[in-house]
Formats: structure tokens, C-alpha cells, sequence
């Protein structure tokens, strides 16, 4: 019998109840802004996972690596989005993936273009691509508001290599908004940027089958029919995390995952305990920080949120409190369990996730790893 | 043919003449302290890296989790040491692997000895138990100069249940130290603590066999005989990363580990690159942060030192540099190798790494992952 008391630890929790509601709050987003929902699943790297995000109607996943595309598609997945700029070593493994399935790839730059192209014209074959839009997060995709998407949308439409699906975008700024409101902001931009430039692509008869936006604080604060995006790809929702509750993208009550942890020892002389979770097991992800002066946590207690992980080495964390830490409440021994600043980090540290539901240890699942 | 040209990136790059020189040069530290090693091989968890370590004579191994304990007893390694406190749920697992093999736990609490009294008087077994030590790091142990150490030896001494082995520290204050100086000051200071907590346990009659230090930068660079210590369990060194070669623990081309990626894209309105090397790749180490104004580095270039992994997300790197890069001697689809900050955690989010030495590729290595 598995059970909270006789784990070993540290050991990832997922709360099965959690995860079926933010799913389907999810879903129900997705329904109200009037788009498709093609979740992405890097947070979680489990067929498990994927299957409760599309259990309401499949539309699609969204990937982050090669080989989550090949863990999926062999896991039954026939429609992903391989959501990172490709290059042209990564073709030959592409055209494994896509036999046999919907798979689409995605470029930011004339040189990934001409990479798929040089290859499906030596190979004879065809790739579905996505065109990479930076609409203000400044990390990969064209620039919405310059020449730029035109001549690629123009290129990638024009050739017999390329079926072009339309536009992909990432909000990833709204992690850096200071409120909801801004975050909302954020979202309603990235839709009248899209709406602009869409227009201007529907000017020289380019079509965009799919225009895709999604960060899970935009997905989850700002749920009003899109005007430009037809399809959505958040991932981090389905776990949530404390970085999200300090976004008020959720609720703290709805993060699905925490570190199960023990505490190993007491140190009343500095007001501090150590439990065996540290930096392998929560990440070196500091959460949302958003003031230089202030004092980084890399998570806090799921049933005593005044306990705080206040540093962390490869296995030790050294949890401390503003209060006064009562020991006697906390003998060694005690399970304490971590809600993680960053649950994709988190999960992406443990070999196999722990799924509990109200009934107690329902099973395990194992995520896919590497590249 | 497996070549830097055509691994699939990231890949975690071990360059093998690089590791047996860490080794052998620690090696010969050990010798010149006077002290056996005792390597802590959780920097790489692999068997290949553990024997090399160990290859001028075995003198045992330390880990960091239980999975390594029985990964590397699995391995052939005899000789264990477990450094990290114990907590009662982890007995019965080392009771199985102590079957055979010598085996040392930890304790830095008098509640964490009642556990193992406690179950070995319920099995009729007997634990080899290292007493913690804190010589002014303040992570875990017993501070040195209390009256804490005496009675938790005393009470180990005196135990059916335990065989006490002696003392063991941590000086992970080196790694805040601002020079060379100042961490050979720490590694002398560590000596002169325990030289005078042996004095007064060998005043009370218990002895002390081993007594173990050990951290990577002490270990590089106080190099004399050891007043106290008799046995050392770095780790981090046979990889080394940018931290330490910050720290001058290593020169920069001892680093033994790189991250293998490749330029995806270019932005050069603003001067960055972006890699397929993002936080799972290298981790959010932040590496040497010695001002809180300090520009924060993910890692640099290891044939480009000027270029810097300046922000990362999941799998996104943006390389950036103080110069204007020349996008024409990176074309996109190059191979780049980044030195990481951290080796330990970077290391842990690969399932393999790939060996290479001046021939080209040697071999995979497969870590144990998990607790």
C-alpha cells in the first residue's frame, strides 16, 4: 500500500482531483474564447496527463522537444505542434515523426525555411509549418509589426514544400505583469497586434488556418471571445504552481503538485529545519521576483504556507518561517510537503510522478526525459 | 558514427582526458593532504566516472541519495558513505544495502540516533554512524564548538547499535568566499575546529577514526597536510564548471563538461542568438553572484567565452554578448558548446551523457536519476 506516510522521499505529488478541474476549467476557457484547445505538454511529460488535457474533445497537443513528439505519437497523439524553432540536424527525426500523423514545425527565420525546404525537396516530401511571431516577449519569432512575417508567410505559402498552417505566438511578457489587469492587457494586445497583422496578410491572400496564442496567465485571467487567435496552447495550468497563485492565474488551492519531503533535522538556534528536497528536487527556479531587495523562496509549505524553503543545495533544503517555528508541531520524521515555485522544473526532476486522489494512492506516472 | 556534427542537442559533452586529469590531480591532492579520497559522486551518478576517480586505489565512495547507494552497490562498490542525516523511514533500505558491503550513515540529531537505536534493537542489526559536523557552514550538523558534539559521540560510543566512525563536515562557506585566500582560510580554520573538537572528544576517550571534509574548492586549493582530517569527499571536481573556475578552483579549461546545443535562430536588432539549451538543459544555477547588481550568465561559450546564455526558459537560450556578435561566424544550425554554471545540476537533467576524447566519441554514460 503507497501512501503519503511511507513514500520515499522526495517524491512528486500530483493531486488527480486538481488536475481534472484545472483540465477542465481549461477546456471551458478554451469554449468561451471561442478557440481550439491544444494543450501543451511539457509541464507534465505524461500520456496520462495528455489524455485528462484532451479528454473533452482532442484538437491537438503542443511539444517542446523531439522527443516528447516521439513519446507521444507512440503513445497514441496523431495531431502535435512541435512548438520551437527547427533546424535542419532535427529534419530527418521531423519526417520519422510526421509519417503517419498531423505534425506541424515551426520557423522564426529564412534559414530554418531554406533548411526544410533544401530537405523535403531532396527527400520529396512536404512539412506543415507554422510561422514563429514575436508579438512583444522578445524571445524567438518575427516581429508582428515589421515587413518581416509577410515575406516569410509570402515564402512558406509560395512553396511546394511547405504547407503553411498560420501563426504562433507566446505571451511569455505576461510573467512579468505586476497584476491581472495587466496581464489582461497583455493578452487583449497580442490580439489586436495579431488582428493587424492578419489583416495585412489577408490583403496579398495569405490564409492562416491557425493562429495560435497561449501562456497559461493569459489563458487562464483573460477568457473573452479571441479576435485574432483561433487556437490556444497553454501547459503550466494543468499542475499550476506558485508562481502562478502569485500571478493569481489560480488560486494557491488549485497548484496540483507539491514535493513530498521529510523533515531530516531541527535547528531552533536559527529557527530552521532541513528536509530532504533540495535543488534536484525543486529546482533552482526563484519564482516571481519582482523586486531586487526581495527575499527568494524556492517554495513553501502546502499545509503550512508561513513554512518557506529559504535555500536549497543539490539535496538539502533548509525551510525557515518569519514565525517562530513551533518543532514539536514539526517532529523529525514528519512528512512535509513543498508547493514548488515552478512545477514544469519541478516535474522535469523526478523520474516518476506519484497520483494521489481523495480515496488515498491511485498510481504512478512516468514522464518522458531527455531530447 | 557518433560525432559533435550530429548528436541530437542538447547532448551533455564529458570530455574524458579532462575527468582523468580532475582525477588524477585530486588524486593527488588526497596524497599531499595526507587524507584518503573518498569522492562524492553525485556531481555524475555514473559507474564509468566513479571508477575513474577511484582508480589509484579505492577508498570508498560517498553518495547524496539512496538511489545511488543502491545503484553504485549494484556497480561493485563496496564502500559507501551516505551523507546526508538519516531519518527513520530510509532504515530498512539501508539495512538491505549495508548487507555486504560497508556502509556509513549520518546523524546530526539526537532524534535521528534514537531512530536508529530504535530499529536496529528491532531487527538486531548494528549501523556504522558518522557523527555531522558543522564547522561554520550552517547548513546541517552539530556547531563544533557546543557541548552538542560530545554528547551525541558519547552517545554513539556507547551504543550496541552503532558503530561510531567518527566525524564528518561540510566547509560550503567556501563557496562564498571572495578569493583563493580567503577559502584556504576557511579549509585551515575547518582543520583548527575539528583539531580542537578531537581534542576534547579524545580528552573523554572516544575515538574517531575517520574524519571527513570536503568540498570542491577547498580541496583544489589548500593543498597541505591536513591538521585534523583524514579523509576528503569532494565531488564537483571531476567535472568542475564555471562557478569554480569563477571561485579559481580550476583553471576555465578544466571544465570536463559542456552543453552541446545549437544556434536556432538570430535576432541581430538585438544582438542575441537563440540556443536549444534552455533551464532543463543547463538548470537556473545562477552561478558565482557575488553583487546583487551582477549581470546574471547561464552559462558562456566554451571556444566563445564572450558569448553568454543571457535568459533562459524551458528549452530557450538567448545567447547575448557585450560585443557585437558576428552573426556570419554562427550561422544557424551551428554546434555550441556552453560551459555550464553548475556541473552537478546540469548534469542531472540529461538521461546520458556523451564521452568523447581527443580520438571523438568514446562512449554513453548512463546516470542513476531519482531518490
Amino acid at each position: 500500500m503507497t501512501s503519503l506516510k511511507d513514500l520515499r522521499t522526495p517524491a512528486l505529488i500530483v493531486d488527480l482531483e486538481r488536475v481534472e478541474a484545472n483540465a477542465a476549467r481549461m477546456q471551458e476557457n478554451a469554449r468561451r474564447m471561442g478557440a481550439r484547445l491544444r494543450p501543451h505538454v511539457k509541464t507534465h511529460k505524461t500520456l496520462e496527463a495528455a489524455r485528462i488535457q484532451t479528454r473533452d474533445g482532442f484538437q491537438g497537443i503542443t511539444v517542446s522537444t523531439l522527443a516528447e513528439a516521439e513519446f507521444f505519437k507512440a503513445g497514441g497523439f496523431d495531431d502535435i505542434t512541435y512548438a520551437f524553432p527547427i533546424t535542419a540536424a532535427k529534419l530527418p527525426a521531423v519526417a520519422e515523426i510526421q509519417d503517419g500523423i498531423d505534425f506541424h514545425i515551426v520557423v522564426d527565420h529564412p534559414a530554418q525555411i531554406r533548411a526544410v525546404e533544401h530537405y523535403a525537396e531532396r527527400h520529396r516530401m512536404r512539412f506543415s509549418v507554422l510561422l514563429e511571431i514575436d508579438c512583444g516577449y522578445g524571445r524567438s519569432g518575427v516581429p508582428w509589426h515589421t515587413s518581416r512575417p509577410l515575406r516569410l508567410a509570402r515564402r512558406l505559402d509560395d512553396s511546394r514544400h511547405t504547407a503553411f498552417q498560420g501563426l504562433i505566438t507566446h505571451a511569455g511578457q505576461s510573467y512579468a505583469a505586476p497584476n491581472p489587469p495587466k496581464i489582461t492587457k497583455i493578452a487583449r494586445k497580442e490580439q489586436e497586434n495579431l488582428g493587424k497583422l492578419l489583416q495585412r496578410l489577408q490583403e496579398v491572400d495569405i490564409d492562416c488556418p491557425t493562429v495560435s496564442v497561449g501562456s497559461t496567465p493569459t489563458c487562464s485571467l483573460f477568457v473573452e471571445e479571441l479576435e485574432a487567435a483561433n487556437e490556444i496552447r497553454p501547459g503550466n495550468y494543468i499542475f499550476y504552481d506558485r508562481t502562478q497563485a502569485d500571478l493569481q492565474s489560480c488560486r494557491p488551492e488549485d497548484c496540483a503538485v507539491s514535493v513530498l519531503s521529510t523533515v531530516v533535522s531541527h535547528y531552533p538556534g536559527r529557527n530552521e529545519m532541513l528536509i530532504d528536497a533540495g535543488a534536484l528536487a525543486l529546482s533552482k527556479d526563484r519564482g516571481l521576483v519582482r523586486d531586487a531587495r526581495q527575499e527568494i523562496v524556492y517554495g513553501v509549505g502546502l499545509d503550512h504556507p508561513h513554512l518557506r524553503v529559504e535555500s536549497i543545495s543539490q539535496e538539502h533544503g533548509i525551510v525557515g518561517s518569519k514565525n517562530n517555528i513551533d518543532f514539536h508541531q514539526f517532529p523529525i520524521g514528519t512528512r512535509l510537503r513543498i508547493i514548488p515555485n515552478h512545477s514544469c522544473l519541478t516535474a522535469a526532476g523526478f523520474p516518476e510522478y506519484h497520483v494521489f486522489d481523495t480515496q488515498g494512492f491511485k498510481e504512478v506516472w512516468k514522464p518522458v526525459r531527455g531530447w
